[in-house]
Protein backbone atom coordinates (compact mmCIF):
# COMPACT_ATOMS: atom_id res chain seq x y z
CA UNK A 1 0.00 0.00 0.00
CA UNK A 2 1.63 3.68 -0.66
CA UNK A 3 0.26 6.30 0.89
CA UNK A 4 0.68 9.35 -1.00
CA UNK A 5 0.89 12.94 0.36
CA UNK A 6 -2.06 15.43 0.06
CA UNK A 7 -1.48 17.50 -3.59
CA UNK A 8 -3.01 21.35 -4.53
CA UNK A 9 -4.46 21.91 -7.53
CA UNK A 10 -0.89 23.03 -9.73
CA UNK A 11 -1.29 23.55 -13.82
CA UNK A 12 1.87 24.41 -15.56
CA UNK A 13 3.72 25.48 -12.09
CA UNK A 14 0.98 27.93 -11.36
CA UNK A 15 -1.56 27.08 -8.45
CA UNK A 16 -4.85 26.98 -9.36
CA UNK A 17 -6.63 29.19 -6.48
CA UNK A 18 -9.68 30.38 -5.45
CA UNK A 19 -13.28 29.02 -4.41
CA UNK A 20 -16.24 27.04 -6.26
CA UNK A 21 -19.14 29.24 -5.11
CA UNK A 22 -17.07 32.27 -5.26
CA UNK A 23 -16.13 33.35 -8.26
CA UNK A 24 -14.77 29.40 -9.58
CA UNK A 25 -17.36 27.67 -11.24
CA UNK A 26 -18.13 23.58 -10.62
CA UNK A 27 -16.36 23.10 -14.11
CA UNK A 28 -13.19 24.81 -13.08
CA UNK A 29 -12.79 22.85 -10.17
CA UNK A 30 -13.79 19.83 -12.07
CA UNK A 31 -10.40 20.64 -13.68
CA UNK A 32 -8.66 21.21 -11.16
CA UNK A 33 -8.89 17.77 -9.40
CA UNK A 34 -8.18 16.82 -12.83
CA UNK A 35 -4.58 18.38 -12.51
CA UNK A 36 -4.28 16.82 -8.92
CA UNK A 37 -4.70 13.51 -10.12
CA UNK A 38 -2.29 13.90 -13.36
CA UNK A 39 0.50 15.54 -10.35
CA UNK A 40 -0.60 12.32 -7.90
CA UNK A 41 0.02 9.98 -11.06
CA UNK A 42 3.46 11.72 -11.75
CA UNK A 43 4.12 11.13 -8.63
CA UNK A 44 3.40 7.77 -8.65
CA UNK A 45 5.13 6.85 -11.74
CA UNK A 46 8.47 8.57 -10.67
CA UNK A 47 8.57 6.81 -6.89
CA UNK A 48 7.39 3.03 -8.63
CA UNK A 49 9.08 3.35 -12.44
CA UNK A 50 6.13 3.25 -13.99
CA UNK A 51 2.46 2.78 -13.75
CA UNK A 52 2.06 -0.45 -14.76
CA UNK A 53 2.83 -1.10 -10.57
CA UNK A 54 -0.54 0.17 -9.75
CA UNK A 55 -2.81 -2.76 -9.04
CA UNK A 56 -5.72 -0.46 -7.61
CA UNK A 57 -6.52 2.79 -6.76
CA UNK A 58 -7.73 2.46 -2.79
CA UNK A 59 -9.36 5.67 -1.58
CA UNK A 60 -9.12 9.61 -2.77
CA UNK A 61 -10.13 12.07 -0.12
CA UNK A 62 -11.32 15.48 -1.90
CA UNK A 63 -11.23 18.80 -0.61
CA UNK A 64 -12.39 21.27 -2.11
CA UNK A 65 -12.26 25.11 -1.52
CA UNK A 66 -15.70 26.39 -1.37
CA UNK A 67 -18.42 28.56 0.61
CA UNK A 68 -20.73 27.14 3.06
CA UNK A 69 -23.05 25.14 2.09
CA UNK A 70 -22.04 24.16 -1.33
CA UNK A 71 -23.38 20.89 -2.25
CA UNK A 72 -21.92 19.73 -5.40
CA UNK A 73 -18.19 18.45 -3.86
CA UNK A 74 -18.66 15.33 -6.01
CA UNK A 75 -19.29 16.85 -8.93
CA UNK A 76 -15.95 18.86 -8.23
CA UNK A 77 -13.69 15.77 -7.08
CA UNK A 78 -15.44 13.36 -9.89
CA UNK A 79 -12.71 15.72 -12.08
CA UNK A 80 -9.93 13.11 -10.09
CA UNK A 81 -12.22 10.01 -10.15
CA UNK A 82 -12.74 9.97 -13.50
CA UNK A 83 -9.31 10.45 -14.89
CA UNK A 84 -7.93 7.19 -12.79
CA UNK A 85 -10.85 5.35 -14.36
CA UNK A 86 -10.37 6.53 -17.70
CA UNK A 87 -6.41 5.31 -17.14
CA UNK A 88 -7.10 2.25 -15.18
CA UNK A 89 -10.45 0.96 -16.12
CA UNK A 90 -12.08 -0.66 -13.08
CA UNK A 91 -8.65 -1.11 -11.12
CA UNK A 92 -9.47 3.48 -10.90
CA UNK A 93 -12.34 2.50 -9.05
CA UNK A 94 -12.11 3.62 -5.51
CA UNK A 95 -14.11 4.50 -1.82
CA UNK A 96 -14.14 8.39 -1.34
CA UNK A 97 -15.02 11.63 0.68
CA UNK A 98 -15.61 14.23 -1.06
CA UNK A 99 -15.82 17.65 1.48
CA UNK A 100 -15.91 21.64 1.05
CA UNK A 101 -13.44 23.25 3.41
CA UNK A 102 -12.34 26.86 3.56
CA UNK A 103 -8.51 27.03 3.48
CA UNK A 104 -6.19 24.91 1.44
CA UNK A 105 -2.68 25.42 0.69
CA UNK A 106 -1.37 28.35 -1.45
CA UNK A 107 -5.64 29.33 -1.83
CA UNK A 108 -6.10 26.32 -4.20
CA UNK A 109 -8.75 25.53 -4.91
CA UNK A 110 -8.82 21.87 -4.66
CA UNK A 111 -6.36 19.37 -2.87
CA UNK A 112 -6.57 15.21 -3.38
CA UNK A 113 -4.57 13.06 -1.47
CA UNK A 114 -5.14 9.23 -1.81
CA UNK A 115 -4.03 5.77 -1.23
CA UNK A 116 -3.25 3.06 -3.72
CA UNK A 117 -2.25 -0.61 -4.00
CA UNK A 118 0.89 -1.63 -5.50
CA UNK B 1 -8.31 -4.15 5.69
CA UNK B 2 -11.83 -2.57 3.88
CA UNK B 3 -11.62 0.80 2.74
CA UNK B 4 -15.04 2.17 3.08
CA UNK B 5 -16.43 5.46 0.71
CA UNK B 6 -18.14 8.38 2.74
CA UNK B 7 -21.49 8.28 3.42
CA UNK B 8 -23.65 10.78 3.93
CA UNK B 9 -26.62 11.47 6.24
CA UNK B 10 -29.61 9.42 4.62
CA UNK B 11 -32.82 8.46 6.02
CA UNK B 12 -35.66 6.47 4.56
CA UNK B 13 -34.25 7.97 1.10
CA UNK B 14 -33.81 11.42 1.88
CA UNK B 15 -30.96 13.39 2.71
CA UNK B 16 -30.93 14.55 6.38
CA UNK B 17 -29.77 18.36 5.51
CA UNK B 18 -28.40 21.38 7.17
CA UNK B 19 -25.96 22.57 9.67
CA UNK B 20 -25.37 22.30 13.30
CA UNK B 21 -25.94 25.38 14.69
CA UNK B 22 -27.19 26.99 12.65
CA UNK B 23 -31.20 25.59 12.58
CA UNK B 24 -29.75 21.87 13.36
CA UNK B 25 -29.15 21.10 16.87
CA UNK B 26 -26.65 18.30 18.56
CA UNK B 27 -29.30 15.80 18.74
CA UNK B 28 -30.08 16.30 14.90
CA UNK B 29 -26.34 15.54 14.58
CA UNK B 30 -26.49 12.85 16.55
CA UNK B 31 -29.04 11.22 15.11
CA UNK B 32 -27.51 11.92 11.82
CA UNK B 33 -24.63 10.44 12.69
CA UNK B 34 -25.94 7.22 13.71
CA UNK B 35 -27.89 7.21 10.04
CA UNK B 36 -24.38 7.07 8.76
CA UNK B 37 -23.47 3.82 10.95
CA UNK B 38 -26.48 2.24 9.96
CA UNK B 39 -25.74 2.86 6.45
CA UNK B 40 -22.20 1.97 6.64
CA UNK B 41 -22.96 -1.53 8.09
CA UNK B 42 -25.79 -2.27 5.02
CA UNK B 43 -22.81 -1.67 2.54
CA UNK B 44 -20.88 -3.76 4.64
CA UNK B 45 -23.08 -6.23 5.48
CA UNK B 46 -24.24 -6.48 1.36
CA UNK B 47 -20.17 -6.67 0.76
CA UNK B 48 -19.34 -9.39 3.05
CA UNK B 49 -22.42 -11.07 3.38
CA UNK B 50 -22.31 -10.59 6.87
CA UNK B 51 -21.48 -8.38 9.46
CA UNK B 52 -20.09 -11.48 10.87
CA UNK B 53 -16.91 -11.03 9.27
CA UNK B 54 -15.88 -8.18 10.57
CA UNK B 55 -13.30 -8.11 12.99
CA UNK B 56 -12.78 -4.79 13.88
CA UNK B 57 -13.69 -1.35 13.49
CA UNK B 58 -10.22 0.46 13.15
CA UNK B 59 -10.76 4.06 11.75
CA UNK B 60 -14.14 6.53 11.51
CA UNK B 61 -13.83 10.08 10.47
CA UNK B 62 -16.82 12.23 10.77
CA UNK B 63 -17.24 14.99 9.17
CA UNK B 64 -20.24 17.43 10.72
CA UNK B 65 -21.55 20.41 8.63
CA UNK B 66 -21.26 22.73 11.73
CA UNK B 67 -20.73 26.95 12.10
CA UNK B 68 -17.47 28.29 12.55
CA UNK B 69 -16.13 27.69 15.62
CA UNK B 70 -18.66 24.83 16.51
CA UNK B 71 -17.13 23.34 19.59
CA UNK B 72 -18.79 19.82 19.42
CA UNK B 73 -18.49 17.57 16.73
CA UNK B 74 -17.43 14.87 18.88
CA UNK B 75 -20.72 14.83 20.38
CA UNK B 76 -22.36 14.53 16.81
CA UNK B 77 -19.99 11.79 15.70
CA UNK B 78 -20.76 9.93 19.15
CA UNK B 79 -24.27 8.80 17.38
CA UNK B 80 -21.80 7.01 15.06
CA UNK B 81 -19.40 5.78 17.56
CA UNK B 82 -21.90 4.76 20.02
CA UNK B 83 -24.14 2.80 17.14
CA UNK B 84 -20.72 0.78 16.67
CA UNK B 85 -19.95 -0.57 19.75
CA UNK B 86 -23.62 -1.25 20.59
CA UNK B 87 -23.44 -3.61 17.45
CA UNK B 88 -19.60 -5.01 17.97
CA UNK B 89 -18.85 -4.08 21.63
CA UNK B 90 -15.33 -3.58 22.25
CA UNK B 91 -14.29 -4.87 18.53
CA UNK B 92 -16.51 -1.35 17.86
CA UNK B 93 -14.34 0.72 19.27
CA UNK B 94 -11.94 2.81 16.88
CA UNK B 95 -9.94 5.48 16.36
CA UNK B 96 -11.79 8.47 15.29
CA UNK B 97 -11.62 12.03 14.54
CA UNK B 98 -14.35 14.51 14.23
CA UNK B 99 -14.45 17.48 11.96
CA UNK B 100 -16.50 20.84 11.45
CA UNK B 101 -16.66 21.71 7.99
CA UNK B 102 -18.80 24.54 6.36
CA UNK B 103 -19.87 21.76 2.86
CA UNK B 104 -20.67 18.47 2.55
CA UNK B 105 -22.17 16.55 -0.42
CA UNK B 106 -25.80 17.59 -1.05
CA UNK B 107 -26.07 19.75 2.02
CA UNK B 108 -25.83 16.49 4.41
CA UNK B 109 -25.63 17.11 7.81
CA UNK B 110 -22.96 14.68 8.70
CA UNK B 111 -20.44 12.07 6.35
CA UNK B 112 -18.95 9.22 7.81
CA UNK B 113 -15.89 7.65 6.08
CA UNK B 114 -14.04 4.60 7.60
CA UNK B 115 -11.77 1.43 7.58
CA UNK B 116 -12.76 -1.97 9.22
CA UNK B 117 -10.60 -4.94 9.41
CA UNK B 118 -12.11 -8.09 8.44
CA UNK C 1 0.34 -0.37 11.28
CA UNK C 2 -1.08 1.67 14.31
CA UNK C 3 -3.99 3.56 13.29
CA UNK C 4 -4.06 6.46 15.71
CA UNK C 5 -6.83 8.91 16.95
CA UNK C 6 -6.96 12.76 16.38
CA UNK C 7 -6.01 14.58 19.07
CA UNK C 8 -5.93 18.35 19.27
CA UNK C 9 -3.60 20.83 20.79
CA UNK C 10 -3.23 20.84 24.82
CA UNK C 11 -0.91 22.00 26.66
CA UNK C 12 -0.65 21.83 30.45
CA UNK C 13 -3.64 20.04 30.67
CA UNK C 14 -5.23 22.79 29.01
CA UNK C 15 -6.76 23.03 25.25
CA UNK C 16 -4.97 25.55 22.82
CA UNK C 17 -7.73 27.14 21.92
CA UNK C 18 -8.54 29.54 18.91
CA UNK C 19 -8.34 30.19 15.19
CA UNK C 20 -5.90 31.23 12.86
CA UNK C 21 -6.31 34.46 11.44
CA UNK C 22 -8.66 35.86 14.02
CA UNK C 23 -6.73 36.32 17.01
CA UNK C 24 -3.66 33.68 16.73
CA UNK C 25 -0.64 33.82 14.52
CA UNK C 26 0.36 31.45 12.61
CA UNK C 27 3.96 30.86 15.17
CA UNK C 28 1.12 30.08 17.82
CA UNK C 29 -0.69 27.53 15.78
CA UNK C 30 2.93 26.38 14.72
CA UNK C 31 3.60 25.48 18.64
CA UNK C 32 0.10 24.11 19.17
CA UNK C 33 0.44 21.38 16.32
CA UNK C 34 3.64 20.41 18.27
CA UNK C 35 1.87 20.19 21.63
CA UNK C 36 -0.19 17.89 19.08
CA UNK C 37 3.07 15.51 17.98
CA UNK C 38 4.11 15.63 21.90
CA UNK C 39 0.80 14.21 22.64
CA UNK C 40 0.67 11.86 19.84
CA UNK C 41 3.97 10.60 20.47
CA UNK C 42 2.70 10.00 24.64
CA UNK C 43 -0.01 7.18 22.97
CA UNK C 44 2.32 5.83 21.06
CA UNK C 45 4.87 5.40 24.16
CA UNK C 46 2.51 4.22 26.10
CA UNK C 47 0.47 2.13 23.86
CA UNK C 48 3.77 -0.15 22.56
CA UNK C 49 6.21 0.52 25.73
CA UNK C 50 8.53 2.92 24.13
CA UNK C 51 8.96 4.75 20.54
CA UNK C 52 11.88 2.76 19.53
CA UNK C 53 9.13 0.03 18.24
CA UNK C 54 8.16 2.86 15.82
CA UNK C 55 9.66 1.97 12.15
CA UNK C 56 8.07 4.79 10.22
CA UNK C 57 5.65 7.67 10.76
CA UNK C 58 3.30 6.96 7.45
CA UNK C 59 0.56 9.81 7.31
CA UNK C 60 -0.10 13.06 8.83
CA UNK C 61 -3.31 14.33 8.51
CA UNK C 62 -3.23 17.83 10.01
CA UNK C 63 -6.22 20.32 10.46
CA UNK C 64 -6.16 23.83 11.23
CA UNK C 65 -8.45 25.98 12.76
CA UNK C 66 -8.39 28.81 10.32
CA UNK C 67 -10.29 31.95 8.80
CA UNK C 68 -11.71 31.00 5.22
CA UNK C 69 -9.29 31.07 2.64
CA UNK C 70 -6.20 31.20 5.17
CA UNK C 71 -3.09 29.72 2.74
CA UNK C 72 -0.57 28.64 5.54
CA UNK C 73 -1.93 25.29 6.66
CA UNK C 74 1.31 23.53 5.92
CA UNK C 75 3.87 26.09 7.53
CA UNK C 76 0.94 25.70 10.78
CA UNK C 77 1.44 21.84 10.69
CA UNK C 78 5.23 22.02 9.83
CA UNK C 79 5.11 21.73 13.82
CA UNK C 80 4.07 18.68 13.90
CA UNK C 81 6.33 17.37 10.98
CA UNK C 82 9.62 19.22 12.27
CA UNK C 83 8.80 17.91 15.53
CA UNK C 84 8.70 13.72 13.82
CA UNK C 85 11.94 14.45 11.73
CA UNK C 86 13.85 15.63 14.92
CA UNK C 87 12.93 12.56 16.52
CA UNK C 88 12.76 9.44 14.04
CA UNK C 89 15.19 11.54 11.67
CA UNK C 90 14.33 10.36 8.15
CA UNK C 91 11.91 7.68 9.60
CA UNK C 92 9.68 10.65 10.97
CA UNK C 93 9.19 11.68 7.30
CA UNK C 94 5.39 11.25 5.91
CA UNK C 95 2.50 11.70 3.62
CA UNK C 96 0.45 14.91 4.68
CA UNK C 97 -2.47 16.72 3.98
CA UNK C 98 -2.62 20.66 6.04
CA UNK C 99 -6.19 21.59 5.48
CA UNK C 100 -8.28 24.72 7.18
CA UNK C 101 -11.18 24.08 8.79
CA UNK C 102 -13.76 26.28 10.57
CA UNK C 103 -14.55 24.17 13.89
CA UNK C 104 -12.64 21.55 15.67
CA UNK C 105 -13.75 19.99 19.10
CA UNK C 106 -13.34 22.08 22.23
CA UNK C 107 -12.05 24.90 19.93
CA UNK C 108 -9.02 23.55 19.35
CA UNK C 109 -6.51 25.28 17.09
CA UNK C 110 -5.28 22.03 15.45
CA UNK C 111 -6.08 18.80 15.63
CA UNK C 112 -3.51 15.95 13.92
CA UNK C 113 -4.61 12.66 13.22
CA UNK C 114 -1.74 10.33 12.06
CA UNK C 115 -0.70 6.79 10.85
CA UNK C 116 2.43 4.84 11.84
CA UNK C 117 4.20 1.31 11.40
CA UNK C 118 5.98 -0.39 13.75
Amino acid sequence: MVFLAGVISINAGEVITGTVGAGRTIEEGYAAARACAISQLAVLASHLGSLDAVKNIVTVNGYVNAVAGFPDSPKVINGASDLFVEVFGDAGRHARTAIGVPALPRNALVEIQMTVEI
